[in-house]
């Protein structure tokens, strides 16, 4: 399974907010095996909205938007996500139902907008803040705010299903260059994917599909390498 | 002016990094005055870096690329940005002369790779590491090592020019949805853009490129929001 991260925002593009929501679902993509392929950062206009998950839809099995739910001019992801599929967005009953059960808000007191999903869409409730996420398609979006985002995102995980995933993490305390014959060697005699991160030492990544490959693996460059 | 910044990397992808180079390029460029447009995340893999850099360059005025340099099998950007623009990788004699000058590393010492940049581009002096960036046409590839990065980016900053940019941040002790009517009345008024983000108390991000208008409309504000 193979997925595009959308991050909507103007705060973010200007350094203001750093993406940490992309790395969070990063991380729980990729334990489940799930593989993020690209992550875009788009600024909060209809039009870029659109565009992006549109054409993210067509190469990705499924894509993940977050940010730019709520009352205010600047929340647009909705309206990008319905023109994306070619949908109005309405006022979403039950999620109007949602609030008015589980907030201290009464549907008067919501702001026309943030109700309004694209037409069609699965309501995705807030159980930390008030505005709803909504599924569509394969399009899930959900909420700017980490903890919001993050409760939204449990509740749909286990609609991410990907392949077997293992990681074994060899740290070595060689100059990156002197490893590249040894990391030739691992990926000849096992079936992994490695990759090599520098700072204080190397800390070598092997990551494969089969658990004893990825421990064998690690195994035979644990004996060949400085340890730090 | 408008920018897109690529960051290349899979440990950006799967959360292992947070994507904090483009935050702070984002920060730098924005208060140059310099519309960030776009940041993309893509994968340690040359066609999708010569993709997204070849899509980006026809789009927007530059594009500054980060990641992905160095001696190992995934660092590919240069050679996706060669691609990107339709020229080889070389070695780069003054990339050689500076790493034999200004390193511990001699020529021979340096695995094949780290000095091979785009034929025709311009050699970017790693001050803090050893791998060089380089600049062609309007891409800019930097390393994905943030103090090298940054160090980099300071030699070249000049070279991103953007309109006149001023900003307050005025806070409101007050929900986001019940300011909404103040926020369309200062856009009215005012010549500027107006921008809300909630947490312990709302932060409204006043931008315009007349100092005197930025200030004018945060004074108006400051007089009809509570404050925390």
């Amino acid at each position: 399974m193979q997925i595009a991260l959308i991050s909507v925002g103007d705060e973010i593009l200007s350094g203001d907010t750093v993406n940490t929501n992309a790395a969070w679902l990063g991380k729980q993509l990729t334990e489940r095996g799930v593989s993020v392929e690209r992550v875009f950062v788009v600024p909060d206009h209809v039009a870029d909205i659109a565009r992006v998950v549109n054409e993210s839809l067509a190469e990705y099995d499924a894509v993940i938007v977050t940010g730019g739910l709520g009352p205010t001019h600047d929340d647009l992801t909705m309206e990008g996500v319905a023109a994306a599929v070619g949908v109005p967005v309405e006022e979403h009953t039950e999620a109007v139902e949602w609030i008015e059960t589980h907030s201290d808000y009464s549907h008067a007191d919501l702001v026309s907008g943030t109700t309004h999903l694209p037409k069609g869409s699965r309501m995705l409730p807030n159980e930390v803040g008030v505005a709803p996420g909504a599924a569509i398609e394969n399009i899930y979006v959900l909420p700017g705010v980490p903890e919001e985002m993050k409760a939204m995102f449990e509740r749909i995980e286990d609609e991410f299903d990907g392949d077997p995933y293992f990681r074994e993490v060899v740290p070595a305390d060689e100059p990156e260059s002197a490893l590249i014959d040894r990391f030739e060697e691992l990926r000849e005699r096992f079936d992994v994917k490695v990759g090599s991160y520098p700072g204080d030492h190397v800390r070598v990544k092997i990551e494969g599909s089969d658990e004893e490959v990825v421990q064998n693996a690690a195994d035979w460059l644990r004996q060949r390498v400085e340890r730090p």
